[in-house]
This record gives structure tokens, C-alpha cells and sequence, in this order.
């Protein structure tokens, strides 16, 4: 007999030999139809190996990652399957699981393949799968795996096998295919019910240029139809709300060749809009104690030599840039707190001075290889929302459930209310690794766990995840489109103190080196606004909307109506355009829409006479007419209402 | 006869060989006995030079700058005379006149100087002063110029010699002093009343340090004993008004060698400052019709090549900044125009989107040496409130209108009352080193002169002074302390929209180059504010004061009412710090003051118990007891009341 542990904590007895699928079956018959593989003290397998000792068990299922990974895999050997029974000569180099979906490497042996041939490799597929194919595992010794690789003739799979030690080797049949493979894979074919192919790109073996060019093909599949049509939609309404074409349509910002790739020119709405964000954020942050700085976008090389940077990224960064003399050496700073650092050092402190909060809207400046550069969310000047708390090791936890509050503050004004925190805390195995006294580490990670339970915070905590410099927590934020984004960070440190040699004086008379957190509820402004703009799709929440009204005149006679109109509205610091243009009303009201304008003011012949204005709400349709005062009191309203919870539009 | 024109218009008939003095004569015996020297057709001659054809002729008094100048080298003359009385042996080399005052480089022959010198030669300038010698004007052949001293010694002044033509060569000569010189001077000694040595310093002969080093030693004198001593005073007012020192007292700013020198590390109070002028100025702008823009740091190279940058100034800037493959180039931006260029190309511009008023509080980067920097009014990083303002050639008068009506505004508000506007327009005798079109040039300059004039500017026009792409307007500010100082900026471009050429669809469906103009009222946020600092002696208007209130009870015991008390004013937003530290209320009212914080609000029994405030206002003492809303009412008063006119605190 053995003691299987479950994930809740509970301990049943088995006997030895017993499979996962065995273990789903004795918790119940629907739970062991949808095991798609178990996690066998931390490692991933079939569910239908067989366990021999003590251990602990998760059933994983599609709702796991983790078993939508096998299943993805799965799905790229019956994807070879079918490819192999059309196209017979064909030869497979790998084909790995992806976030989203798998995809796999093919020889096709000079056979173009293009969308066209994606319907008949979906409904072979799908015949496949049907049959109800069993993924089974052989251990396979070395020689008998060249052999048989060679008589298929698929030098990729041997290219494979030379790098593999014999005794570890695995081959994987389903049906009438047969793949090396490592595993784990799901019990059989029929599990999968819905099958698209996404696309094709060529890909050379190994990712070498000497290679030969292999056919990726990329796919998903999912076990219930509805679940694909779901995806599709989903990928559907991503590309509208892609913040690289919402940037163009509302004119938020723009790349040049000549400025450069990867840094972005905000134009006049997206800078509004970037204003509102740090108008925002800085209010609060003096609410909450911080001091605004402002520091320069270089630092001399010896500053980051100091920092630890230079040696750590000084020859994937930017290079550094000389005086014309060549006498004197900067970088372009790639991160704030060296340079708060010098600030703190710019005067004696004392305990009393402590918690010191230095925030600044940094633009900070690093290399990324032009193939990975992406819209805004991956840039080469960015300007995070940072700050440097610098405080006393009992004060860490206080400052720490500040910054969630502050952080949670931002993300409900915006509209992001599903939120994970992960908390990162050492390697318990590899406690030399990390910096800093070991009391000091263990005081830390109370205060961040503690921290995050105080707040209710739902988190994941992942050991040996922590910077070496300290323990942290991330925000892992859900948008609109239940995507991930990683959005605000929290870090404990202690080594810049140590390198730059910070010091306060304690109560104790005595020299004492402060701890720094650094923090960012945006992360970055350019990554921020662009996950807030597919988020909203472009409907921002009205404080922060650039452009919050459009007055329409109905006709040219009207345009001085409207023109006093407008100029009285940015008066009561109300953001908008007017728009005279010799267009048709119907044209007006379309262009403001496309433009996601919060509120158009339709005047004619009985606003201008009554001093009225007739109001549209977008996406809304007509709220009838209201005086001037009354759309103000209205607006104000409408207002504060956006800056308050759950507050992004859904249209 | 001949015909001499006054600077009035007025035109005077004389006999041919009358002087300066003479024409001041006629004028009145007053203006006679405070002629110094003649401007003569626009070159300063001495007032005793006959005159002998027609001729224009200003005469120069000490109201004159360069009246001033000659009166100062008169005064050199007069200190080497007394030096030569002092040390027989003393050798010249030169002795020019200052901005203020004047030095004479001289070789005592190994003797030390130094301020204990100072009196003897200051009494002896005076007395020899008192014996009204004349300075008599002598043409002298190169020969006879070359035995004087040789025969006297002096090897500095046959050094200069031996660089002169012989036929151009003069000496002046007063009591037992002559000197090689070309003059002009004051009539005679008996004008220079007060006198006072300011330095010492070493010097080599002719700037070269292979040459001999010679003593420098600085004076000033005046034709009034007080105005010596207001001079004195001023100095010793703007030495405590020194921008470096009050920065560092009032913790607005520091450097660090770490960072590198002349860049600016912004400290808490003085990013206040800086956001606060900013959001001031932002907000004029946007009312006044302009758009905000963000632009990065960096440009490709090939941005500046195309702007002329790179060829101009490329070999005196920092070095470009190389991606780690090298493959690419980049430039710290030295202006932000090039940036705005790509952002106006972003999208095709019809006549009707003109002006296009793009706005940027750009961080630009220019190399200065080491030796040149000071303070923040050189530095190596600096931040400009600029913009660029595309536009047809018909609105570049109406747009030159409203930016002085915006620079005037941004002037009244921050308390500089007194300035002149120097107009820069094209040298009309070289007009082929200018680009752009003759008529466009005609327009535009006249579009500058007619709305300086509207505006009712006091101007100083100047020919020859225009940059070669467009003439300018640049205003001069007189600080409290007299000194001037160029502040905003008006430029009109036709370079840059050629180079980039930009474009717009005209009425007549035609593609035209719009034009720029360049504009910057503050011209950059550090030099302000160090003018700033030192004009209002860091007693910043109440609107813009980093700290506007301080809180200071008057004991532990009423601490818990003045958090509650500050906490509230914050929520009015209201900036201000609260002083609970374990001292004396004169010791927290004395480090008040020293802040230069307009409102101590004092709070002990009487207030906590009955919810009043007790105020003082800095400088001027104990304004009484006030409710928290009395007081807060009286604080928006004066908030208001500081953003009007004529409102720095002289005190």
C-alpha cells in the first residue's frame, strides 16, 4: 500500500501501482473522464503511469495550464498523424505545446502548404481523433530508436536521438503514428473535439540560417466545439481592440523610421491621455506620502559601475556615449534608482527622516533587438511610474500594505478588478544565492505574505523566484479578454543600499543601512496604456478619456452658438473638440463615434435659441436635451462616477 | 559748415571741426559736463575728436552702456598710472573694460598682490584722479611707438606693437602715464569720483599657458560715491540671492559628481517648483489652442543629418550612442524640433488643420565643457517649455501675437515687470547668407515689428542678428537687482520645414511648405528658475511655493490637532509640511523663516481647544488668530492675488 496526498491535504491509501486515472476514478467517475494527466510529486505525466510509492497527486484536467500543455501536445502528433496519412513522405523535426494551441516543424520534402490545405488536415484530424487512439508509451533503447528512424528516413528525429543518453529514450504511438517523444500525453484522441489550423511560417531546423528551412504549422484544438468558436471570437475581438490599430484610429501615438524603431512619438491625444494617468498618479502619491523628483535620462558610466548594472548588462545595452573629447563616459539610464540613490545620499538622514518615498516618471532607455520590438508593449524608451522607498527593515511591511493600497487604488480606477499577486520569495534549497542577512530575508517575506493576506489579495507563491537582491510581488492582471498581463510590481532590496553605500542614523546614535522597495502600479506608462486600450478597447473610463465631449453644430449658422459653447465647457475644465466642419450632422455624429467620444453635443436652431444642448452618450444613443448648467452638473457626475469601481464601458 | 544729426532726428549746422563736447554745448552746459565720449556716424570717439564732414552723433553719458565702457577704460589707465606711481618697475600688458568695471593684466616683476595692496592703490587713484589730468590722444609711427618702450621696458607692449601696422598706431597719455592705445577716453581724470579694486587673479600673457602669468587685477569706479556703495550692495544682495546657494539652502536642487556634472538632480521641493510652473504653463497652453506631445530622448542619426544638426554642431556634441551591434546610431537630442517635424509628417495636413501648435517640456542634452558650467543656468541637461507652431506664411503675425500675449502672461505672473524685446532681423547689405524666400524673409520680419509694436513692447532692434533660417525675438528681462537676463524665445523657420519637407494641401488643392515658428517662454525650466531664485531671492510667489504652509505646534500636546489640521489643508490642496519635532516654537518659527515658507500656522491650547489657527506670515509677522476656514478662505485670496501683476515680495 502507498499514501497518496491530494491537493486539498488529504491522504488516501492505494495500492502500489495504482494509476492517476485510478486515484480521479476513487474521487469520482466524472473527474476521471476528464483527467488529461497527473502531476506525480511535481512532475508532469500520463495519467495512466503507474505509481509505486508515496506520493503527491493533482489530477490535471483543462482547466489546468498545465493539462491544456498536454493536450496541445497531444494534438501536435495527431496533427502529424494526419499530415503523415496525406502526405506520406513527410518528416518531422519538433512540435512543442504553446500558450495558446502547438504547432509543429515538417519537411514536406519541397510541397508548398498554405491555408488552402488547412481543411483537409482539420477534418483528417477530427477522422483521427474519432477513433479513439490510445497515446502509448514504450521505453525504447537507442540503437532500436535509430533504426527505426533511419528505415522512415527522417534525419530530424536521428539529428534528435544522437543528443539523447541512451536508457532515456521514449517513443509514443497513437493509431498508425509513431513519434520520439518525452511525453506525457493525454489517454486517448477522442478527447479532442475541435480542431483549427492558425497559420503557417517557415522555420529553419534548430533555428540555425545553415539549416534547411522547415513548414511550421501552427494549431489549437479543444474539447468542445463551443470552446473553439469562444477562441475564435476571442482572437476576432483582440484585433479589433489591438492597441497598435486603436493607437492609429484615435490618434494616440505613432512611430517614426527617422526618430527611430521602438520609441514612440505620443501625439496630442495619447499625450493627454499619458498626462491624465501621472496627473492621477501623482495625486495620490502625495496623498500617500511620496516626494516627486525629477533626475536626468544619463548618468556617468560610474554610476553603474556602483550600481552592479554595468557589469550585469553593460554589453546588451546601449553602448555609452562619449564627450567629444572622449574624456568622460554616460550611459542612458536604464532604470531610476541609482540616480535616487545619490539623492538620498545628498544629505544626512536620520531615523526620523524614514520612510524617505522618492517618485519620479522616469523615461528609461534599453536595447531590444528590433525583431522584438511590439507596438507598446515592447519598446526602447519607456517611462516607468517609479518610486524608491527607502526605510527601516521594521518598516517594511507598514510601506509594503501602503503600495498594495495604492497599487489596488489604480487598478480599480481603471477598471482592472481581476487581479492575482504573485509572491516570489528564495530558494529555501539555495539560500546563498541572495544577498542580505538571512534574518533580514525571512522579515521581508513575513511582510509581503502577511502583507498580501491583510489585503485578501489572491496569490501564487513561487519559491526561488525572488531577484537575488530581494523578495518580490507582481500583479497579474486580467483584462477584458481574460488575458494576463503582468501590470504592477513591488521589490524589496538590499543590495543597492550595500553597493551605494546608504546610511541613516538610528536611535541608537549609531550608522544603519536603510532597505529599499521599489515599486510601479503601471509598470511602465507605454505597456499600461496599451493593455488599458485593449482592455477598454479604446472606451476609456471618462476622467480620462482625451477627448470627453464633441460639439456638434447642426449646420454653419450655429457655429458662434457652439463655438461659446465649447469655450465655456474647457472654461469648467471639460476636455473636447468642436467640430465645424461643412459635414452632414449623420457624418459628424459617425466621425465622433469612430473616435469613441464619451459625449457629443448635437446644437441646432432650439439649442441656440434656449441655450440648451442636445446630448448623445456613445455607444448609448440620444439623453435628450438639458440645459447648459445641467449637462455641467451631469458631466461632473459621470465624472466621478468613472473614477470609481468598475467603471470600463463593456460596449 | 557742416551738418550734424541727433539721435532725435533734429538736424544742427556747425563749423567743420567742432567736437563732441561742442555739439553738447550748444545743447545745454548740464549735458557738456557729462559728456564722456561721441558716437560718431556709429563709432565712439573721444568728445574732444573734431568732426569735420557730416556726420550723425550720439552723445555717450554714464546712462550709456557704452559710456560706461569708456568711462571703465579711462579707469584702467588711471590704476596703471597709480601702480606705476606705486611699484616704478610694474610692466602692462592689457587692460580692457568690463561688463562691469574693468582689469589691466600687469607684471610686477616677481612682487606679490593682494587685497592688502588694495587700499594703497585705490588712495592713489584718487588722488591722481583729483589732478584732472587729460587724456590726450597722440598718433605715433610704429618706430617711435617701438623705442618708448623699449626703452621703458615693457616687452608686453611691444608685443602688441609688433602686431600693429605702423599708421594705425596712438598713444593716450594723462598726468605721467601713456600707454599704447587705441582709445577713446573720458575727457580727463577729474570724472572718476569713486573707485574700488574687486580682485586678483593670475592670467597668461595672451591667454597661453606657455606664456608668463601675469596679475589680473579687477576695479570699478563710478562718477558718484554712491553709487559705488549701491553697487557694493547689490553685490552683496545677489551674492545671498546666488541661485547655487539658495538651491542648496531651500533644498530645491543638487549634483552629483556620480551622475555628472551639470546635471541637475531635482530634489523634492524643488520638483514641486518645477511641476507647478509647468502645470501653469500647460494649462495656458492648452487654453491658448496648443497640443501636448511626447517625444524621446534619443533620435537616429540620420534624424539629425536630415535636420543639419549633425553636420553643424555633430563634432561639438556628445558622441552617438551605439546599439551593442553597432548597426545602428543614435543622437541625445539636442532640441526637439527634428521630433516634432516627424510628428507633423505623421499624417498628410490640409490649410485648414493650420496652426498646428505642438507643445513639449522637452529634456534636451548639449555638451558644455566642464569649466563652463554653473549652477542651473549652464548645464549639460536641461528641460525647455517649448513648442513649434506649423503654419501658413498669412498667420505667422496673428501667431506672433499670441505667443507674446502668452510670454507676457507667463512674465506678469511670475513677477518680471521690466523687459525689452530685442528684434533680430536679416543684414540687408548680405542677404544671400539667408534661406528661405526674400518676400517670405520681408513678411516675416514685418509681421514681428508690427506685433511687437501692437503689443507696445519696448524694442531694440537688430540688424544682422537673425539666425540664417529666420529673424527672432528674444526678450530681456531685468531681474529685482537690475540685472538683465534673455529669457523667452520667438524664432520664425524656414529652414527646417525645407529639409523635412513637410507639406500641407492648400485651398487651391496645391501642396505648400508651411512655416515654423520656435517658442519658449521660459526658454528652459533651469535657467528660470535660477533667475527666478535670485529675482524674487527664493521667496517664490505663494502660488508656486514648494511649501506654502508650515504647521508648528506648540508642543506634543497639540500634535494630534495639527496633523488633523495639516491633513485637512492638504485635502484643500494646499502644500506644507508639519514641524512636530521635540523643539522650542521660536527655534520651529526661526527654521520656518529660513525656509522662506510663506504661512507658519501656530497652533498651542487656545487653537486645538477652540479649532482656530494663529498666523504669521513670513516677513512681515503675526497676522492674529483665524478659523481653520477663515483661514483657508484668506489663503485662497492671497493664492489668487499672487498670480497677479507686479507680484514678487521685495522682502
Amino acid at each position: 500500500m502507498i499514501k497518496i496526498t491530494l491537493p486539498d491535504g488529504s491522504v488516501r491509501e492505494f495500492e502500489s501501482g495504482i494509476s492517476g486515472y485510478d486515484v480521479a476514478l476513487s474521487i469520482s467517475e466524472g473527474l476521471a473522464r476528464n483527467v488529461l494527466a497527473a502531476k506525480v510529486n511535481g512532475q508532469v505525466v500520463d495519467a495512466s503511469r503507474p505509481i509505486t510509492q508515496d506520493a503527491t497527486v493533482q489530477l490535471l484536467t483543462w482547466n489546468d495550464q498545465e493539462g491544456k500543455a498536454v493536450f496541445w501536445h497531444s494534438s501536435a502528433h495527431l496533427m502529424a498523424e494526419a499530415l503523415e496519412a496525406l502526405f506520406p513522405n513527410v518528416k518531422f523535426g519538433i512540435g512543442p505545446a504553446l500558450e495558446n494551441g502547438y504547432y509543429y516543424d515538417v519537411d514536406l520534402g519541397g510541397r508548398s502548404f498554405s491555408q488552402d490545405d488547412f481543411e483537409a488536415v482539420e477534418a483528417k484530424m477530427l477522422e483521427l481523433a474519432r477513433a479513439k487512439s490510445e497515446y502509448v508509451r514504450k521505453e525504447v533503447p537507442k540503437q532500436e530508436a535509430i533504426a527505426y528512424f533511419t528505415e522512415k528516413g527522417d534525419e530530424y528525429k536521428l539529428d534528435l536521438i544522437d543528443g539523447l543518453e541512451d536508457g532515456q529514450i521514449t517513443f509514443y504511438s497513437q493509431g498508425n503514428f509513431t513519434d520520439l517523444c518525452r511525453g506525457p500525453h493525454i489517454p486517448n484522441t477522442s478527447f479532442i473535439k475541435a480542431v483549427k489550423l492558425m497559420n503557417v511560417a517557415g522555420a529553419y531546423w534548430r533555428g540555425d540560417q545553415n539549416n534547411k528551412q522547415l513548414t511550421r504549422i501552427y494549431g489549437i484544438t479543444f474539447p468542445k466545439d463551443k470552446e473553439l468558436k469562444e477562441y475564435l471570437m476571442l482572437l476576432e475581438e483582440a484585433k479589433k481592440r489591438d492597441h497598435r490599430k486603436l493607437g492609429k484610429e484615435l490618434e494616440l501615438f505613432t512611430f517614426s523610421e527617422k526618430v527611430g524603431m521602438g520609441l514612440p512619438l505620443w501625439l496630442p491625444k495619447g499625450t493627454t491621455l499619458r498626462e491624465r494617468l501621472e496627473q492621477f498618479l501623482r495625486k495620490a502619491q502625495v496623498k500617500a506620502g511620496y516626494s516627486p523628483v525629477v533626475t536626468p535620462h544619463i548618468g556617468s558610466k560610474e554610476l553603474y559601475v556602483t550600481s552592479g548594472h554595468y557589469e550585469k548588462y553593460g554589453a546588451d545595452s546601449f553602448q555609452p556615449i562619449k564627450t567629444p573629447d572622449a574624456t568622460e563616459e554616460f550611459l542612458l539610464k536604464p532604470m531610476n534608482c541609482p540616480h535616487h540613490c545619490e539623492i538620498y545620499k545628498s544629505k544626512p538622514r536620520s531615523y526620523k527622516d524614514l520612510p524617505l518615498r522618492l517618485a519620479e516618471f522616469g523615461t528609461v532607455y534599453r536595447y531590444e533587438q528590433s525583431g522584438e520590438l511590439h507596438g507598446l508593449t515592447r519598446v526602447r524608451g519607456f517611462t516607468q511610474d517609479d518610486a524608491h522607498i527607502f526605510c527601516r527593515n521594521d518598516q517594511v511591511k507598514e510601506e509594503f500594505i501602503k503600495v498594495i493600497d495604492l497599487v489596488l487604488y489604480v487598478f480599480n480606477a481603471l477598471g482592472f478588478t481581476d487581479y492575482t499577486a504573485q509572491i516570489s520569495l528564495r530558494d529555501p534549497e539555495n539560500k546563498a544565492k541572495y544577498i542580505g542577512a538571512d534574518e533580514d530575508w525571512e522579515k521581508a517575506e513575513a511582510a509581503i505574505i502577511e502583507s498580501a493576506h491583510e489585503k485578501g489579495l489572491r496569490t501564487v507563491t513561487e519559491l526561488g523566484e525572488a531577484a537575488f537582491y530581494g523578495p518580490k510581488l507582481d500583479f497579474m492582471v486580467k483584462d477584458a479578454l481574460g488575458r494576463k498581463w503582468q501590470l504592477g510590481t513591488i521589490q524589496v532590496d538590499y543590495q543597492l543600499p550595500e553597493r551605494f553605500k546608504l546610511e541613516y542614523t538610528g536611535a541608537d546614535n549609531q550608522k544603519h543601512r536603510p532597505v529599499m522597495i521599489h515599486r510601479a502600479p503601471f509598470g511602465s506608462l507605454e505597456r499600461f496604456v496599451a493593455v488599458l486600450i485593449e482592455h477598454c478597447a479604446g472606451n476609456f473610463p471618462l476622467w480620462l478619456a482625451p477627448d470627453q465631449i464633441a460639439v456638434l453644430p447642426i449646420s454653419e449658422k450655429y457655429a458662434d452658438y457652439a463655438h461659446e459653447l465649447h469655450a465655456r465647457l474647457m472654461e469648467s475644465d471639460i476636455r473636447g473638440i468642436m467640430d465645424n466642419r461643412d459635414e452632414k450632422i449623420g457624418r459628424k455624429i459617425r466621425d465622433a463615434e469612430v473616435h469613441k467620444i464619451p459625449f457629443m453635443l448635437i446644437v441646432g436652431e432650439k439649442e441656440a435659441a434656449e441655450g440648451l444642448v442636445s446630448v448623445r452618450k456613445h455607444g448609448h444613443g440620444d439623453l435628450g436635451s438639458m440645459t447648459i448648467d445641467e449637462f455641467e452638473a451631469f458631466f461632473k457626475k459621470e465624472t466621478a462616477e468613472s473614477l470609481a469601481q468598475n467603471t470600463v464601458a463593456k460596449h
